[in-house]
């Protein structure tokens, strides 16, 4: 059933673009505006393409549409996966008017907006994230890439798309493990910016997770929204945008430790974001109870709250260090001073980092 | 002996450069004004770095300066390669406060100029080119990028240089070859756009050839301002940049056929020169003589003035059509109208570029 589709801008002057959100758009939903060319490149992976290439493709009437499908998972996020589809671009002659496609997670919009920013020097492309964390996160903002041996996402681009399409249909068949790994970031939105949001996930927290249809859709609204805002204040992350960040430099490390994909994302998020608040606490930034709020909800989103078996704090000082988010040799992270309200510091006391390690380190984990 | 410095601007609003021209600049220079962090990596070749790269490495006082020496060659530069100067600045931990510097050819330019414009989604760099052909082409206009096995340059990005250093005394040190090479793209500004400069060309050729350096000097400026004007004027490659690539499509279609770096760039170029000019004869654009005396001039240089020996006019043919100056599908062609006025057209009579193709192949090849 087409439901009414929703628009949301994001607001980056010339590079400014919609975000359409609805259930059911997929395969009905018109996407030729947002196509210049006559030539169209769908990218996705062996688990979605099944279930939603074809809907895809119905989306682009008139034109040649050609598509690619990529093994599925973080692990393929890496330069090999990135040249199939240059490969197909060029076995199929596509030129530099053609339009890229990422239907699937964040690895395929990554993977797909960066192959945009790349070939022939820059062609556009259009998201439609089939994955709660890609409609919620990697699907607005620009940013693209791919992982490298040494790092996450140190290879990339600022790239913006030209729409974004969330059904919010293609959530019904998402594992329950990724439901609550996107979960993560809309929590974060709650955590960084948005009180009055975060005490709304509070009591939509067991519908959210059920993937009861219309809390899923104002879930994902709000979070674009704050995404959207926060982007369009800082397009480049110069500043603002940096508290988007929350949790993610713990969580880059678990990532890292537990080996690309055998921690999702956001669970690694999840985690991280408590790491976050601990240390808030321990710096006398947040009260114990506005931490205990915050891993109340992350675990009834059914997220990890602690690290790794087996990772050390050694391990996250390690990793940490080749973090992208390092300037000049100093561990900056974003902390909270309140719920709703982040900030960005390079004032954190190493006692204080290693307490919050060494209380997350050498559990068992939840995973 | 360090003589004056020539700077030249290159007119891009918040992205604009400097070129600096002069004798013995190498190792004299302060260069640490163009970087805005601490860490800088030097990326040379094994040819180069040997003669150059202490003395680049004096151009960053009080920087850490770390290196990485690649392989020489065009056929180098693809992803392997390219991910060799990840895995240095991973391994090094250069943060996105780093700045790179390609001190080379216009292999070596184009690789870190794009791993520049991908690491950690953007950081700055400075070039220094060693080669006739890098100081008056690919160190001006922010194209970077590398080659795939169907095409070159077909993944790259824009990305503008911090600065850009010419110490004229390098070409000393230029296989006769590659001088040769650097001189077709010299010839080519003349062509499009000057034709003053063709004519000085014309009286200047033996001492160019020769390496005399006051001529080498006024050729290197006179050709980097023009490129600087056309970039200004249309950065992205929108509509007169395009005349940048005369001989360009055949050209790269002989690069293409000999196998990368059989030949070298401009050898190809001066031959698509060539070719661009005989076919724009039989469309009647220019006279006879016109054509005549550009294959004076680009014999005087030293250039090949026919086909690779094998290639068939469908080599050309085949190769053209995944050149990235097609545009759905149609051939667009860089023509002369005039020595030193050029065009960008679609009009071309298949028979008038059969002629041409035949003209210039089946003989054997002075390479």
């Amino acid at each position: 059933m087409r439901e009414s589709v929703l628009e949301l801008k994001v607001d980056l002057g010339d590079r400014s673009y919609p975000i359409l959100i609805g259930q059911g758009l997929l395969g009905s939903q018109d996407l030729t505006p947002y196509v210049a060319g006559n030539q169209v490149m769908v990218v996705s992976n062996e688990t979605v393409a099944p279930l939603y290439l074809e809907a895809a493709k119905a989306c682009f009437p008139g034109k040649q549409v050609d598509t690619v499908v990529l093994p599925d998972g973080e692990k393929y996020k890496d330069w090999q996966t990135l040249n199939r589809i240059f490969d197909a671009l060029l076995e199929r002659r596509h030129t530099r008017k053609t339009t890229l496609v990422a239907l699937g997670g964040g690895v395929v919009g990554d993977m797909t907006g960066f192959a945009a920013a790349c070939y022939q020097r820059g062609v556009p492309f259009i998201q439609i994230p089939t994955t709660l964390l890609s409609q919620v996160d990697s699907s607005v903002g620009g940013k693209t890439g791919i992982n490298h041996p040494l790092g996450k996402n140190m290879i990339g681009a600022f790239h913006q798309p030209e729409a974004v399409l969330i059904d919010t249909a293609t959530l019904q068949t998402l594992p329950p493990r990724e439901v609550s790994a996107g979960l993560a970031e809309v929590i974060k939105y709650g955590l960084i910016r948005d009180e009055p949001f975060l005490s709304w996930l509070e009591g939509a927290i067991t519908d959210l997770v059920g993937l009861q249809p219309e809390a899923l859709a104002e879930a994902i609204h709000r979070s674009c929204a704050c995404k959207a805002e926060v982007v369009a204040l800082d397009e480049r992350e110069g500043g603002l945008r940096a508290i988007l960040n929350l949790g993610h430099t713990f969580g880059h490390a678990i990532e890292t430790f537990a080996g690309y994909g055998n921690w999702l994302h956001g669970e690694a998020v999840g985690t991280g974001m408590l790491m976050a608040a601990d240390l808030s606490v321990r710096l006398g930034l947040i009260a114990p109870a506005d931490a205990e709020r915050a891993g109340v909800l992350i675990g009834r989103a059914r997220l990890p709250e602690k690290a790794p078996a087996g990772m050390t704090p050694e391990d996250f000082l390690t990793l940490m260090a080749v973090d992208k988010k390092n300037v000049d040799g100093n561990l900056r992270l974003v902390l909270l001073r309140a719920l709703g309200d982040a900030l960005v510091t390079s004032d954190v006391k190493s006692d204080s980092l290693q307490a919050t390690l060494e209380a997350f380190c050498g559990a068992s984990t939840s995973r």
